[in-house]
Parts: C-alpha cells; structure tokens; sequence
C-alpha cells in the first residue's frame, strides 16, 4: 500500500507549488460540523431504507431530495437551478471565479446514506460558510449534485453532460432496468427542455469532489484523510470457450473438446500473468463464470468468464490486456476449444491534480489529520471533470470498507474532520488565486 | 485406447475356459434380423419424437410399451408378466436354466430409439428363434426389459430390485421432477400390488446385455463389436469456496477473500493431479462451475465446482478421490478462502466375467466380426446384476458416439451383426452348460 507516484496534470493547472504565496488569504472559512451532520440526515430521509437509503435516479424520492437541495442552496444564499440532464447546480452570486465542489446525491438499490451525498453536502456547508464569512473573496464556492452518477439509467450522465462528453444518441436510447426511457424520466421530472449546465473555464479555478472511500485501506492504515492520485481506467473483457458437449463417462478425455477445462486452464494462466505484469495498484476480477450446459455428466460445450482488471497507468492496463489476449491465442492455438476475447468496456485512468493534492495534504497536516496518498479503485464523477479542469478527489475512511450497502458508515468524528479538511484546502486555493 | 485387462469376476462363474468343451451344443439359434428390425420400429412408435423417442419411466407411451412387449413376449412363447416395480418379464417354459438377456425400454426426455431398446429386443428374438429351434435345448433364453433405468423416479429401480438391492423407503420416497410419487406412479399403472421378480441363482446361469456405445471408441477404432469389461464406478463431489464479496475496484488484492480466484487455482491443480493419478481409463468432468454473486465488479464471495469421475477400478477412484481432497485441504490452509469437499455420489465399479467375455469374443470371431475389450464410461443395469451372476455386456457402435438425443443410431447392418454375435454367445453358454 505504497501511495502511487503522483503524475503532471493532464491539464495545465492554474496552481503550482512555485506560485505559493506566503501570505494567507485572510477569510477562514468556519465551517460548522454539527449542521452539516443534521443536512446530512435530513437528506438521508429521502428513500430511507434501514441505516441506508434506496434513492434511485428520477425517483420520486430522488426528485424530492433535488427539490430539498435547492431550497438548502437558496437557504445558504447560492443562485440554484435543476438543469435539463437533473444536475442540482448552485453558483455563488458575488463573485466570477469559483471552485466547484461536489459529488451525487443518487443512490445504487438499497445504498448508503452518505456515498455520493457527503460530498455534495461539504459543498453546501463549505458555500454556505464561505458567504457567512463575507463577500470580499476573490474565489467563491458553487456546488454541484451531478446527475446518475449510479448508472440507473446512463453511468456519470451528469459529470460527462457537464463537461460535454455525452451525446444526444446516449441519451436518448438510454433506458433504466424497468425500460423506462431516460427522456421520459427527465420529461416527466419537468427537466427535459431546461438548458445543460456546463463547466465554465474562465470561472471554475478547480473541482473538488470528497467521498467514502469505498475501500479499507484508511482503516487498515489508521489513517483519516486519503488525498487521490488517480482514479483507475476500468476495462472488462468477456473470454468465449466454444467447445462440444459429449457424455462425460463414455467419451475418451483425448477425444473431448473441453470448454470447462480448457477455461480453467486459461484462468490459472492469466492469474499467473496478472501477477507478473500488473503493478502495485492493480486489480482483478474474475467475478462471472459459466459452464453450458452446466450438468456434471455433460462435457461443457461452452464456457465464459468475465475478467475486469483496474490500474491508474494505461501503460499497466495495456501489459494486462496484453496477458489476456495472449493467453486467449494460446489456448485458441491449442486446438479442441475455440477462444474469443471480447472487449466489453474500457475507461480511461483519470489523474488528479498533483498541486491541488499537495494542498490537501498540507491542510490535513495543518489541521493534524493523518493523511496519504491513495489511488480510487472505483470511478467517479472527478474523473470526467479532471481532463478540463484541475480537480482533486479527497477520501475519509469507510468502517469496514463497507459501501453500495446500507451498512456503508463513517464515523462522525471523520465525517467532520474531511470537512474541516475541504475547507482549509479551498481557503488555500483562495490564496493561490489571489496572489 | 488399449483394452483394459480382464480381472476376475466378483462372483464365481460357472463358466472357466477349462471347462470348455469342444463339442457343440448343435442347436444353433437362427435369429432374423429383418424380424429384430421390425420389432424395433414398432417399438420406437411409442412416443415417437422425430427420429428418436420420449418414453419416459410410468408415462402413458411407456405402460403402452409394456403392454406391446408383454404380447410381443407371449407371441413368441414366453411366459410373460410384469412385476411391481414394473419389470416386463419373459421366461422360456420349457427349461429349469435359462439364460437371462435384458435391458430397458424407457427412455431420457427426447432420447435415443435404440438405447436400451435394442437390449431387451435382441433378448427377444434370440428368445424366440431359440424356441422355434426346439425344447430340447438344456438352457432357455429368458429375457427382461427392467424398470426406470434413467432414472425418472428411482434409478436403475428395476434392476435393483429384482437382485433385492432397493428398499421399500427407497420406492416410498421416489419423485419424478413433476413431484409425482413413484408410488402413485405404480397404483396408477396397477403394479403396485404385483410381487417383485427375482433373479434366481438356480435358473439363471448367466446375465447378458446388448447396448449401443453412447460414445465414439468403436467408429474410431473401426471396431463392431465391444466386450465390456468392466462398467466404471462413480464419484461425484462439490467443491465449496466461501470467501467474502467486497468491491473489485477498491479493495487491494492482498485483503481479499476472493472463492473465485480459489476455486480457478485448485481446479487446476486438481486437473494436473487427475493427469498425474488417472489411470488409462480414467475420465473426469467439472460440468458445473458457479461464481456468486456473479458480478464483473464484485468480488466473489462463495464459488462451488462438481467434478465427477469415473474408473473401472477402485483403488484409481480413491486416488482420484485423494487428489481432491488433497487439494482442498492445501487450499483451506492456504487461509482467506474455507474450502470444503462434499461427496454427492458413490457407485462403485462393476466387473463383467472374464470367462463370459471370452465366449463373446470367439462368437464374434466366428462370425469374423472385429472386436474389442473395452470399459463401459456409463452405468448400465448390468453392474447391479454383476454381484449376482455371471454378466457379460456387449457394445455396438453408435454413429457419432451421439446418445440421448433423438439424432442417436447405429447402422442397421451392425444391429444385426450385434443380434447375431450375441446369439453365438448364448449357444456358447449352452455347450458349456451342457457339457
């Protein structure tokens, strides 16, 4: 659990260590944990369901806590608005230049309270402080809930909408698992011929998004604070045996065309290669296998897996496929089996920004949290926004590394600390962009 | 593919190639293939399905079946009846001995027209060409077409009882997959109050069975005839993984409790075991492998794999046997993943009499028909009488090895070069008996 080597921004950041100017910007920030907490468990009670919440995208419940957010942004003084695509936008009124803060407020099926709210919620309480702290700031707060972030119907539809990377097509074949389409969603939530909100360059100095961290590695570390690195590429590649089903008693094993025997074999080498080439922050997942016909006296005829594998580097994900594809021909060449490998998604590592991050950390070293650096295993709306805006990814502990469940839970001493950590590090951008 | 060796038989044969005496018994028994043939297609317009049959055990097509074949029994001269487990049974009249041919006349949903069908027909027109050859023979053909050998409610129920290995729970429990008992199944066809046959060590010096291979040995060998040696016991265990599911993407390798990437290591080494230990006619199957809860970014948290095996001898078996469990020890200790091997079925290993086989190869050289000693790969009704008396069974050639499936057959030309090379064998038994 080395922290990976932090990488340049792909975009060229506004900030730089170089340009740190000494003097402080003056406005502290005093954000208040207790009313956060109480925003946050007021948002929770849309959808309740147990300890966790079940607020599925363009959901009644889903719509009702976008109408309460608006009223809370309205209420701290932001200018609010839903946008054509469900995004809860809020912009601070009095000044040109912003930092972005923000996250989701949609939910997977029974989900947990905080996920993608705590993020959205720093940002409402951090706004809300800042204009408290008076209307002199050279950078204001605006704060965003992306829309479907959880794939109900189009994966990050807000985030990719927000900077321009989702097509007309994308949203008008897309469909939730009910087949209800996802025009008629947004027709019916009354956004459909809203305009779309959109990043704004010459306004939004920097994104910042904080999150669960999903995972157990702050737990195991007894660390409080994680600063991101990157956020993992994903690809998923579906492996094909096609073979021939015989009886499993009378046909010779030399004679059988074993697509059951032929995928182990295969899945055991491309472990074995994964080991060799995949780097400190790789993963894998085996997570789907199936034998046909699936009956213990049938030779299988055919069999398929399904192999996910996560790096922060293209260059690692490449040496992955590069194992898959190499043993799916190797085993193809072998003769009895026929092996495809079938790409079935790809998305690209998404670094954060390396200045930003350091100013995290030195906020959390300010502030006496123990941090460190960490990649994001899982996606988030962050990795769209980082390829036109400077953007950081902040993660506190999640216990047991539980989430997408309504056990998912953080202490509320963490939950306060990441806020006061947020704070500090937008009052640090302040600074930079004044001086 | 070399033959497997003899071993003795289990049981003391009354047939030892000392005790061959030259003379011939002179009454040879002249079958009719035509007359076979025509039996057979009558026979396979019970429950007709394209070019193969659905008789399943109790059905009203197979009770119409036992009803044809019971005034098919009478016509020829046999005095026929059908028992309470529905056994269809024909004894010659005329001897105190007789030898018994048999098989079965169910069949497999959308199953094979010949299967087991060919056994008891073969045993009918040797039955009847024996009695019209005349009375004077010291052995009579007895002939038995046994109940439910696929296992619709109880498998192989016919042949184990009429060697008393079925238990009145064991019939009082039985099901179809429809839920119907097995016991309401009998009442209904009117068997049920009927007394049970059985093999009788005095009568019956000899059990013999005809069979397609259901397998691809003899077409590949351009062989015609198989004297099986032994029929293969065997086993069948699952294999359990229980890890934890945690999410694929934030979880580090090194914490995970991944039942997936468990079973895919220890089916390899159980395959590379299997190669190590199997003897030559070892075969083995991992027909069903499950991964929960089967999805691309999950974790597996429990994963299960049925590896069957089969072998003509135990002390294979148990090797084999030893090889699995072997495996999922090492594997549990390894320590993330509990590992743990359940035995789902156990048939032991059936050995057909040497001496029995030996007479069937010298009728098949007699008639210059090639031939082979081979193992059986599937379970037949022969194995339970094995125990009991001397038992020989003989394999012709199934096209394609293809069997249940209505696109199963054999060359009519090798159906009755079968039918032929059987008869032999049964004169053969009637010198040596005579003698």
């Amino acid at each position: 659990m080395k922290p990976s080597k932090l990488t340049p921004s792909p975009t060229g950041s506004i900030l730089t260590e170089t340009a740190v100017d000494p003097r402080k910007y003056g406005i502290m920030i005093e954000v208040q944990g207790e009313r956060l907490l109480a925003d946050l468990r007021a948002l929770a009670e849309f959808g309740k369901e147990g300890t966790g919440v079940n607020r599925l995208s363009f959901t009644p419940e889903d719509l009702a806590a976008r109408d309460w957010l608006i009223e809370r942004m309205q209420a701290a003084g932001l200018v609010a608005k839903i946008d054509g695509v469900g995004n809860v936008y809020g912009r601070s009124p009095s000044q040109s230049r912003a930092v972005l803060i923000g996250s989701h407020t949609d939910t997977v099926p029974s989900g947990g309270w905080l996920d993608g709210a705590m993020g959205v919620m720093y940002g409402l309480e951090i706004a809300r402080a800042s204009i408290e702290a008076g209307a002199d700031a050279a950078v204001g707060v605006d704060v965003i809930s992306f829309a479907d972030e959880e794939s109900t119907f189009c994966g990050t539809l807000g985030s990719r909408s927000f900077v321009g990377e989702v097509g007309e097509t994308e949203i008008a074949t897309a469909h939730n698992l009910e087949g209800l389409a996802l025009t008629d969603a947004l027709a019916r939530a009354g956004y459909a011929d809203r305009p779309h909100a959109r990043l704004d360059r010459d306004r939004h100095v920097a994104y910042l998004e904080a999150h669960i961290e999903q995972g157990p590695r702050l737990e195991a570390a007894a660390t409080r604070i994680g600063m991101v690195t990157s956020i993992v590429g994903i690809r998923r590649m579906e492996v094909i045996f096609r073979g021939q089903s015989d009886h499993a008693g009378t046909t010779p094993m030399a004679m059988r065309k074993d697509a059951g025997a032929a995928l182990i074999r295969y899945a055991g080498a491309v472990l074995d290669g994964f080991d060799a080439v995949g780097g400190p922050d790789s993963v894998w997942n085996f997570g789907h296998v199936i034998f046909e016909p699936g009956a213990g006296n049938v030779v299988p005829r055919e069999a398929r897996i399904l192999i996910e594998y996560r790096d922060t580097t293209m260059a690692i994900m490449d040496r992955m496929e590069a194992v898959i594809r190499g043993a799916a021909t190797a085993a193809h060449a072998a003769g009895a089996v026929a092996v495809e490998a079938r790409p079935m998604m790809a998305i690209a590592p998404a670094d954060m920004d390396p200045a930003l991050g350091r100013l995290m950390d030195g906020a959390a070293a300010e502030l006496k949290a123990s941090a460190m650096y960490m990649p994001s295993g899982a996606g988030h709306d962050a990795q769209h926004l980082a390829n036109h805006v400077p953007t950081a990814m902040m993660f506190i502990p999640s216990i047991g590394g539980r989430s997408h469940d309504t056990a998912e839970n953080t202490e509320e001493a963490d939950i306060v600390l990441g806020l006061r950590v947020l704070a500090a590090t937008v009052t640090k951008i302040g600074n930079q962009v004044r001086s």
